[in-house]
């Protein structure tokens, strides 16, 4: 932890400050999908763990839900499998998505339990497959087949309130049972678009997606140019303008859904920040780009 | 409020490094005396007020007795009420105790609560009288008559763990009602005493004397010659070398009731600086002088 | 308490009579606005505390809302405050206020808890403030300048039920926290009023007005011309002829707010008779004067 | 019902006078045998179906239990039944358990609740077989074989109490199942016994039997002998003194039972007394004697 | 008991066959008219009661409804009491309607009950009356007088489903309380009509009819006509076409009535066959006749 | 599923003699350790998973804890990772650990998961490290480094029992975090003995542990000599003559220690067999050998 020079006074001056945003926040859901650098960079991770369990601590009910690329990526690497692509993205065969259920549920997931556990908070890791979380469908976009990948066709919101009534914190992993035709066979959910919709049947008040860019940039090439805030309305606009660009695209989607399903506010916010999470909740500005209904 | 000048990000790592100290405190009952200069100076009011507000946002179930010497005293003038003190403590008769019980429960209690509900806490304003919280008999030190001034016999500790479990935090008038000979009758409780017994009905992680001074100086005249912390066992000594003074007398003896009764730590603070309560608890060094046991 | 000579059986025999009545309010709740004659006289207070007692072990909710002129008065002139009227009214000033919010909160409320608690029943003495019981505004009747008179816009009904399934009597000082450009400020509540308006947020079945006349008289100087009962539509006429008169006034029209609120009955009472409220809940004749919904 | 004239006013003196007897057995349990005269004369049996639910409405724990002999006795006529006599007492064969059963459980038992709902109480009629609330042996005084006559080894408290808790007025038939070799058998049981046994396990304020005498006799020709009140110490000595007499015996033993079990009054009182239940509860004097431990 | 032979693999076997029958009808409510010839013989008797417990066992939520046509034929015999017939109906005077309620809710009821005790049930023996659970008027069938005679008007589902949730099963005599000019008088219900609307205020999944018949035969001279399903709207044709025969006519009727109030199915079954109950909700095939809604 | 020929009435017998079984347990708590050839073949697994779903549905509390040799063993090998014995156990290095978690928590756990949910039944897949369920230490037999590898300090009791009271299968893997210097370390623990660590905080009925043997045979090459049932004191015995042989050693001192801990009855059953635990369970004669106190 890095260390501030305050006296004790202006340290509780601080603390002082954050009542109002505390005190706005209690009892309120945050949805939180966490990726990318802040969950690789030893540092960053300690404080992501550490900043969560505070927002817990102050009674604000925090589900988490994580990815895993890199890792699933190395372990294909290492078991020698090789990767077909379908318009970019990768074709989840059965061997493919064994490997990414053993990281995801396996690896990233206790991994991250743990973490919580061990700095003195109650964390639950989970799948979508526990409890019937989740009930998915293939997802094909366009008529494309991607294999074992799938889309949310529900959530079941009362076991997760029941989890975040007990004060618990849920790490989710966005791994779902099928149905229909897939019916028993585990499917591959994209986390970003998992967060989404537990959002919505949350009722949550944020939704963050933790990225490892600024924001949504208004020119590329300049990091002055972030959006820090737009409207809902807005978006359509900054997609014919090619502002919101390729990889930008799914996340301001997912946005967007959250919002249509009543989430009150969206972000997508930079990871490579330490404590970008409590700095997004706990100050004015914010961090990063909020989308917002009109 | 002071505007401390720091980055969001080192707001959030000062946040950040209050996790082990919310932590170890949460769901733990913290009883606080709220009295002096801290009641009645306009900036350190609204800062206690927030600082209480925003333990009980982080989980710590806060219990606050006050006092209100300063504002009988005015009454009393204003009444031309002449006062009568019996070995240097005022006699309360009737009339005396007509107006301590309207200045207590009807002016600082009120005063107390409104301020937490403004400030967006719920309060409620309670006495030792209704629902029976307290139960007291006549003080008579060394048999010595001082009137209607009363020593609690019992707490209702059911009654306030009932509020603390709704999230309330209970604001508490020390006027109880007398039982036997002085069934139905109110009598005048001392705060600080009254503080330190729902401390130990509570079984109290802390009991926190506000006061207006620094604590217990080993030379009175010697400001940095603080004793920031010594055993229940070293108090005896402390008295015998006369570095116990009168003022601080009866603070050291409720404390040390309070050690006896169960309570883990206690705490002569000095309620003149600002947010002395959040330093006393959310820094290493914390403020004043604690009493602990052996 | 005066002897009814009767025999034993003869007692029993009384009490069965009452069966029907019990029954018909158990579970039910009564709001009871208490002042005038029935809060000095020392015997009458005394069968005041013992009927209430009883309605709550009936298994009846009784709300006791105060009023508390008389001491007010007896104060204000004790510390040689000159009173303004304004259009007969009394303007209240802030240090009107001060002794208002004394006299009601922590004089006659907690002398009404005492006894309560001294006859063996359960009181919790409250104001508005308290966990924010109510919330007002300034009223200015013809937009006419009162001073720190309030009026209430919203009664949180959830704690008032909360404290009577607990078994609770509560015992309500009619002061408020003033909203909008009155944040935090207390407002001095008509007492009548107050009762009407929570008897209105608990659906309550009767309203319970106690004063110092027989009721509505039809002809004031005739003291039998008590009108036993009237529906809410007979109210204009009775006004129009006059009948309605100065005083009564404001009482009848509590009565009908709290009629078109959904109360299911309203009463005038004579509290100067002992034990005036058992009289009006426990026969059929009732006593002064009942106002319902044709 | 009898009409007392008296005015409102002292109708509502003499329900306050019962505000201390109400307030000393709420929330306490008092057991019923429910017998004799006040079982078959139709105004007393109105009088004491009020007098229960007046105590039901008060919050008094009322449990009911019922004998049925003459009844019994009608129908064992009315089928030409004959019956057969060990030591004075009837021999209970299988045909004869049969219409105990039908006569307690199907009539009188019925008839009971019936009486209680259609006066607005709320009765739950039951057996010692419903539920398995009461486990029974056979009963072999001395080793006399009586045929199915039983004595109880167990009572279901937790399941009475429920039921108390709910409101509910239990009507209990003294009818149970055995166990050991009669298991699955239906066992008579006397219903004082029956009635002493459920005041212990349920550890009730008193119980209660009624008679068709006026109580202990201290000469049995002299009605001015009544004994009022005599301790479980001073009961052995009666009955050496030829006191307690025959039919009386059962009675005090029963008594003395649940004295012994952690019942605090038991009382045998004049069934024949208009509301002689409540004169007993609600009045100083009581009615008939009273056993109470030393 | 009947010994299957059978290798405990085998047995294990058939019980896992039973899973999805199990599943299906788990946490749901299935009312029984017990009746006919399964309530005489004695073997078939106790596969009935074993039934009901491993029905109740695996989460289903029983509720009985038990007649008692030939013991109260027997008994009124026995008390040489003669019947009078109105159209083909016993005339229920009061003589007639004391021995109903012996018979039903003294004798069969209390019989049940002890049965399932007795293997390890929790069964509570109820009549209508208990706990105001019927409200009956009169039943004049085409304004003819059958005495004290009933249909029910309301049925307390609240009471049964507390019942049920705390794990008992319900064995109800159909005997209620009037209303009206019947106030307080037991009047005689038909069992299966009971069943039938104790089915719809639950509503439940299935109405089961136990009768002395296969079910509905299409020719009653042909064993092999059995219709095994019909549909609701189909009823009103077999009745033309006189399949329904006069003494299956009510049964139909009440099954009718149960589907038109919401239940999902109803069954009329032989309780002639062993485990009649099991075979009807564990096969596929099933047992008698099933009446469903279109 | 084999189809057995039977008529539906016969299945019905059937299952009515499991109704004693299922009393028995109901209610109970039975942790089975699930392993070896009932998890590799496909029909087996298919019959062990709705046998459990069974036991839940009959009001049976189940815990499943898995283990996962051979998966782990493919992957190991799959990654080309050497493996390192100790006294011919596998050591655990950090990358073994790794495979261990991912292929325990993200493969096998959730691979039952999705089968119980796709059955019909309600499981939750959990880790030793969710919710902290598990606290364990280094497992050094005789000193003996074996890496990773950990046994099991405590077992939060209370959160499996809210999960079973909810109606939740718990299945767990056997990884827990580490306490002291291995403080939030994953370490690899032997399932038979976490599954006996369950049951002992569980005070489990039984504790049924799936292998690939018969049970324990006296003569390890004669199929016929099984030990049905051997009391805890016979252990020692058996372990002396050489019976207890290698293999079957640590399952019966997994056996010991549980009943040593409260639990009733342990069974090392043939998973070979289908339906093996519902034989175990339903049928007298069980299967394979039990282990019970003296």
């Amino acid at each position: 932890m890095k260390e501030i020079l305050l006296s004790n006074t202006d340290r509780a001056e601080v603390l002082a400050h954050a009542l109002p945003y505390i005190q706005r926040f209690q009892s309120k859901t945050v949805v939180i999908k966490y990726g990318g650098n802040a969950m690789i960079n030893e540092d960053l991770k300690a404080a992501v763990i550490r900043d969560i369990i505070l927002l817990s601590c102050v009674g604000i009910r925090v589900v988490l839900v994580h990815g895993g690329g890199p890792e699933i990526e190395g372990m294909l690497r290492a078991l020698g499998k090789e990767s077909r692509f379908v318009r970019g993205l990768r074709y989840t065969d059965e061997d493919t998505m064994d490997v990414v259920q053993m990281i995801l549920c396996g690896k990233v997931n206790k991994d991250i339990a743990a973490r919580i556990q061990q700095a003195g908070g109650r964390a639950l890791g989970l799948s979508g497959i526990d409890g019937g979380l989740f009930q998915a469908r293939r997802f094909r976009p366009d008529g494309e087949d991607l294999g074992l990948v799938g889309e949310i066709e529900a959530v079941d919101a009362a076991f997760l309130n029941a989890l975040l009534d007990s004060g618990v914190i849920p790490v989710i992993s966005p791994v779902a049972l099928g149905t229909g035709e897939d019916a028993g066979r585990p499917l591959n959910i994209n986390a970003d678009s998992a967060a989404a919709q537990i959002a919505c049947v949350l009722k949550a008040e944020k939704l963050v997606l933790m990225t490892d860019v600024q924001g949504i940039l208004r020119d590329i090439k300049d990091p002055n140019s972030l959006i820090k805030a737009i409207n809902r309305s807005e978006v359509a606009a900054l997609k014919q303008d090619g502002i919101v660009t390729k990889g930008m695209l799914p996340k301001v989607d997912c946005c967007t859904l959250a919002l249509d399903g009543g989430v009150s506010r969206t972000h997508i916010i930079d990871g490579r920040l330490p404590h970008a999470v409590l700095v997004e909740l706990f100050t004015d500005e914010g961090i990063g780009t909020m989308i917002v209904n009109d």
